[in-house]
């Protein structure tokens, strides 16, 4: 179902993930702010906003900024364990500056490293307990000589601001769709990438036509970032936004994936089942308990949006995910298509979807219309079938992804049905 | 659980049925009226109604009055082919008036046969497309010679008027049922005679007994003459009907089915569900999707009638249907005589059906009264138990039906025991 | 999950019905007389009412009082057959004084056994048809000589009272919990004792804690008792009672039973199979159709109270019932122990229960509050996983009990955090 437009989308979007893929971004920080400017750059009304340190937001304090120039671990031979420079995982996120030299048996408990993934750097910070560490893989660790090493990491920790970006597309009325994705992880691509590439090629693709709703995209720090984002816009976010989807973990090739929101039927829920339902059937439900990202924030009791996830592998549930391995390879061309057309998708038939009542009282005389196939095949005698189904629920009262859910077809077969019946007079929308 | 009246019925109806059969009926014409006419003779408070051609009626116009003296397609040998006389299906429904020299090959685009029932002439018509033809079976159109052919339709297609009948027989009150049934086909039984038949032995029925609603009968030709009818009659069929069946395929001695109304919770659905339930547990259930009768339009938007309908064959779902063989051998006196006893059951239920309310507080001491049994057989526990379950539910709120679902026995076992509690006043009835 | 005291309680509790297991308890009589005055040696402010015969309570009239001195069944060679004195199960319940010679032919028409259960004695009473009989073991009846016996029975059937024992605990409101057993079953252990030894039990433990709510026990005749209760209390129950148990059959060591309120949705309800669910998860689950004790006048319309039963094997459920067999060797301390703590967590429960509400929003951060478990072991991980999930649901709207079904952890986890998380000034009680 992916169309060619969304695959063309697809290479561009891996081609920005791979530029974006080297930058070490975190919390706050340069990383993350040059990360910004690269998407505004795709999308030139994004707007960058900083959030200074200490700012409180809600339950919490807006930390102080993290920068790092370099980092390296020199064993007992001079010779570089690991270097910041090849690979940013290498350091603990949120590490403070060091610059000792240790024994190997302290030098363990500022090392990280995962057991059963021997290849793999593992990705760990330590963003509100004043710490420092190296991540390295298992391999390494275990071949480590006896003796001194010196341990560096060249980085600062200051008062400085939270970096964040946000895109107001507008439409014709003030109630929003609002789409959310995170830039604050180094160098990994399904939890991380995948998300702002996919929401920067929607921002393209939704400013390119006429729209109902307006459009509200923010590119934000996981957690500190939605909490200060929407300790700043609540009553706003509250009164206008009528869906939302959390954009992560969209990039890999695997199964589709759903995680409802807190209330579960909302129009994001109900688009996003209905849409893979019907062309991804084999998709993964998760429950709500199941959370994990910036849906903590936006489903939390009070705050209440309907936001609700489309994802591939979902966060925690893969075997790359927080390593070295949540890479490039992993995350495809195809798989961003994919996730792309599927959320397009969903933002289509929010678009679309009302309520639609039939003006005329018993069946409709297709005949006289011309609206009756002239050949007697098995598909012209379904269109038409499926056509009087859908008229025989238009009665101002479901809406047409609740009609499409009662006959078992896919919205987007209503659509153009909808619309020769409107041509016709047959068919008037009732806004919802 | 066939009553000895209604097998009784089964054989009259069968009669009335054989003396129909060769009528040529179609949405309009002599046919029709003629059958309405010996339908007079049984219900002779049945009104004929005559709605002259090009009258509104919705979305439609009625058309032109179609009669037909004879019909007969001659092969090169002088021989008749087919012969309306021996079989109205021969004639094309509507078929405009020929008498013309033709080819084989130019014949053959006026045939109609099937390939899979090879033995069958089946039932065409082309009412809203002027057009003439002929059905035979398969087995006989092979075996054409090379040549000319005689083909002489003597028909008319000119302004007249659609014919239907309507019986209302009035109640206690003015809410009514209201029963539906189609006469437009020629001769087939169970996708035409058996619904007429069997509605005018339930008029008979309802007739000779009290009742508290007033039944209003219809016999109109399918689609147009429901149409015609409902828009004549539309804000008095809204204010007035509680519960109605569309009344078709009722004949043959197959599996009973249920088809739901388009809100599927009226009065007439929970019963119907519950009869069948009780009484022919293996019966099919569809849905409304499955709907091809007159229910699309007593279920239509805006007209939303709580029709449903109880069938033995569905039209569409048996080998014989719009065929030859759809004739008084599939349909039986005793497939007639069992849809008559469940309509009627479900009839009564409706009639019966109604809240109550116990008139004691904690359990009613049934001993003093004589209620207990004094045997103490398995069958005797088992009626006290069932009157016990009654009374803990008898609160006012569920109606019989209701209750009945829920202790779950056949609403027929708690009639008797409901007016035994009301006679020893432990029982009052809350009107619905 | 039962705790040391239960178990404790267990014993003790059997040492009473040991104690009570000789009596002969009836409908009205010294005997449940006797049985009160002992239970209130346990409940010192346990309050005995006397109702005289031929009072009117509701569709009843309170009968006779029953007192029986002595019964025996001597055969023609002068022995016993049975004697009320070794077994009060030998003379029927209710038996009025006889004393005559009689063959055995006779006879039988007033014998009562077993022919499947040839050795127990079988459980009979005739309480509103005057009569008298014996009942033996189905072995002993196949061995009576032919010949002549004398039935001896000194029993009295006069104007007298019906005796009932009432306890109320006051508690911080005047909403109650109300918990109903009975005491009229002669020596029989589990559908007689283990209710009244379960509910003292639980009115000592009720007593010794501060409460929110007040507790009503009531220890009544079966039927006829708690109608008599129920009409003398009836505006005064329904304004105050919440939640109510009937404590019958709770002394068994086989599988526990659940049977609902006839309304199925009380807060009694949802606790009890909250707790078994957790506690016992192959319980039986019952039907209101399968209803037998006194949530019959508890439930039945009009009176309506929110009453449910947590049981072992329900009477008429297992094959000792109503015969000698059900005896102080099918009931056991620990049998006992296990429905006096489950009986006491749904107490607890409903104590505890109340909707929350989060007094932040969007994610508290536990991290600056110590709420964070320091180890990173999968106990901890999942104890994180529980807190956050609990406030994710705490909107104020779903009660506690509500929110641990939704997160699917026994309420009593909930518990300790809730309190965590109000010292921490995180979380904020509702009241119902």
């Amino acid at each position: 179902m992916i169309r060619d437009d969304a695959l063309e989308a697809g290479y561009e979007m891996h081609d920005l993930a791979r530029r974006l893929f080297p930058i070490c971004r975190s919390l706050t920080g340069e990383g993350t702010r040059e990360t910004l400017r690269i998407l505004q750059n795709e999308l030139p009304r994004l707007t960058i906003h900083e959030i200074p340190t200490g700012t409180k937001a809600f339950d919490w304090t807006v930390p102080d900024e993290w920068n790092i120039n370099s980092g390296k671990l020199i064993d007992p031979n001079g010779n570089a364990v690991v270097d910041f420079k090849e690979c940013n995982l290498h350091v603990v996120g949120y590490s403070e500056a060091v610059d000792r030299i240790i024994s190997l048996e302290e030098l363990q408990m500022h090392l990280h490293s995962l057991p059963d993934l021997v290849e793999a750097v593992p990705y760990v910070t330590s963003y509100y307990r004043r710490s420092w560490g190296f991540c390295l893989s298992h391999r390494k660790r275990e071949s480590l000589l006896e003796g001194n090493y010196h341990a560096f990491i060249d980085s600062t920790l200051a008062p400085g601001s939270l970096s964040y970006g946000e895109l107001l597309i507008p439409g014709e009325t003030e109630q929003e769709i609002f789409l959310s994705t995170y830039v604050c992880h180094p160098s990994m691509a399904n939890n991380e990438l995948s998300g702002p590439v996919v929401a920067t090629w929607l921002a393209k693709w939704v400013s390119r036509f006429p729209r109902r709703y307006s459009y509200r995209f923010v590119f934000v720090p996981e957690t500190i970032g939605s909490i200060c984002y929407t300790s700043l816009n609540l009553p706003e976010l509250k009164q206008r936004v009528i869906a939302g989807f959390n954009i992560s973990c969209v990039g890999d090739d695997r199964c589709y994936s759903y995680l409802p929101s807190r209330a579960g039927n909302s129009i994001a829920d109900r688009v996003a089942q209905h849409i893979l339902d019907h062309s991804a059937p084999g998709y993964r439900r998760y429950s709500f308990l199941d959370r994990g990202s910036d849906e903590r924030q936006y489903c939390a009791p009070g705050i209440d949006l309907p936001v609700a996830s489309v994802m591939r592998s979902k966060y925690g549930d893969y075997p790359e995910y927080h390593t070295s391995l949540d890479d490039l390879s992993l995350v495809t061309p195809t798989g961003l298509a994919g996730s792309y057309e599927v959320l397009r998708r969903c933002l289509e038939e929010i678009e679309y979807n009302d309520r639609w009542k039939v003006t005329v009282l018993g069946h409709p005389q297709l005949g006289k219309r011309g609206l009756y196939p002239n050949t007697s095949t098995r598909a012209a005698h379904d269109a038409v079938k499926t056509m009087m189904d859908f008229i025989a629920y238009c009665d101002g009262e479901q809406d047409l992804v609740g009609i499409a859910n009662t006959i078992g077809v896919p919205v987007w077969e209503l659509q153009p049905i909808s619309q020769l019946l409107v041509q016709h007079g047959l068919l008037e929308r009732i806004s919802l």
